[in-house]
């Protein structure tokens, strides 16, 4: 793969690849942290294609596991191995490679550029991926959906009524605002991160409530938030990537489809 | 530049009081703010104790409000305003404070504390807030609490018998691992924001399920745990603050207490 272009990319004992450690077979949350690398043209791998790669997974999340010598032992994937730092929790990972693969401003013309796209990222992540997972889970994650289908209709409805369309507006008014500049993104007239995990959180949100999003995209009101993620599909590397293998389905992960679940108001 | 937070505090425009902007009347989500500037004797100011606070939280929230020249509107409380800047969501207004308060390793002995403490922030405000919360709201925020206490009551037994000794049991693994260090703390043998949050969070969560939180107490497999949350109580600063009247009561916010929710496996 090319490599990037961040401003001041150092060579150092961890100019080495990325390594995602992450369920294999569904996109789930470790999707936020591929894009961010295909977008950078970042070289990494991905435990979703290495031999024995949930055996990997499964061993970082052992309840006997106790970290190592630098890191501490980790609760959840997504994880990133970097030279010999791991760290988990989607919104820290990309905020550890923002810096370094130019996916947010340089902190020497925006020192506070860094905090406004972590509080984009952590809203979009609320509103569209965590809250859109418990509609198919509000009762237990430990339970199977048909456990609790009678609730889950309940919480999607209320999702496509109330949230859906507050979250969307939220990122609407980001967009019309000064700070958000010209262009598509959200943030300083320039693609940061928050832009590619909005994009992915309204793809598989899109997945789980086919018809609302429609609805949603037809009433006219969101037109800056679907004309961002039209413009994150039409960047290069990632039109090449939603193309490539490397892109997995949706599934059984965060984003579902149930034909009961897929509500309008 | 990668690292979102300086090592060292410098006189700046910036070097005015803090201002967190919060609901009156509940500790909640503001509570991990306050707790981080009261540990480090910074000034601040706090809509729950100005005029017209909860007018302003509001105007901040509205759904016309586009931001300004320099900041973008901004979904939900907490916010911290500093100076010009003006910043959401609990972990970045956190690690925002964490290098100008002192509360993360300085980045010139260890560039990588700040992913750290960040994620154990993450995990603890994962574990021990928002599915906290969920307990006492499975489908909707906007309902009340009485028209989802069935559900409410399925979701709290599943959480006090799988969720919460899952969350203690990791945070005594992190305090048992190498990279703790000495010393009751989570990460380095010192203080950081962290520990303040896991305090607070387990503050909350014993408030709401007294019962169960009590009984994992008494188990003695999470012993670090609860000695942590024992030596942040002892901090001088912290002590007078819990003791003072600037410590609100806990109601109808994050955490609530239901004599029918407080359950026992």
């Amino acid at each position: 793969m090319s490599e990037p272009a961040p401003a001041k990319r150092q060579k150092s004992s961890k100019d080495v690849p990325y390594h995602l450690i992450y369920w294999p077979g569904i996109p789930g949350r470790g999707e936020h942290v591929r894009l961010a690398l295909e977008e950078a043209g970042a070289e990494y791998t991905d435990t979703a294609f290495t031999d024995k790669g949930m055996d990997e997974v499964l061993a970082m999340i052992d309840a006997k596991n106790l970290g190592d010598e630098v890191n501490l032992p980790l609760c959840a994937p997504p994880m990133l191995r970097h030279g010999d730092l791991v760290i988990n929790q989607t919104p820290n990972i990309l905020l550890y490679l923002g810096g370094r693969l130019g996916l947010v401003p340089p902190a020497d013309e925006d020192a506070d550029g860094v905090y406004r796209v972590n509080g984009l990222a952590l809203t979009a992540l609320d509103g569209f991926s965590n809250e859109v997972h418990d509609c198919h889970h509000p009762i237990a994650t430990g339970l199977y959906y048909e456990d609790q289908k009678e609730e889950s209709i309940r919480k999607s409805k209320d999702y496509v009524k109330n949230r859906l369309p507050k979250f969307l507006g939220y990122f609407e008014r980001v967009l019309q605002s000064k700070p958000s500049g010209e262009g598509p993104w959200l943030y300083a007239g320039r693609l940061t991160y928050a832009d590619l995990v909005l994009f992915q959180c309204l793809d598989g949100t899109k997945h789980q409530f086919p018809k609302a999003v429609e609805k949603m995209r037809k009433s006219g009101d969101y037109d800056r938030v679907f004309a961002l993620y039209e413009a994150v599909q039409e960047r290069p590397r990632i039109k090449a990537y939603l193309k490539s293998d490397r892109r997995q389905k949706y599934g059984l992960g965060i984003y579902r489809y149930y034909k009961e679940l897929d509500v309008v108001e």
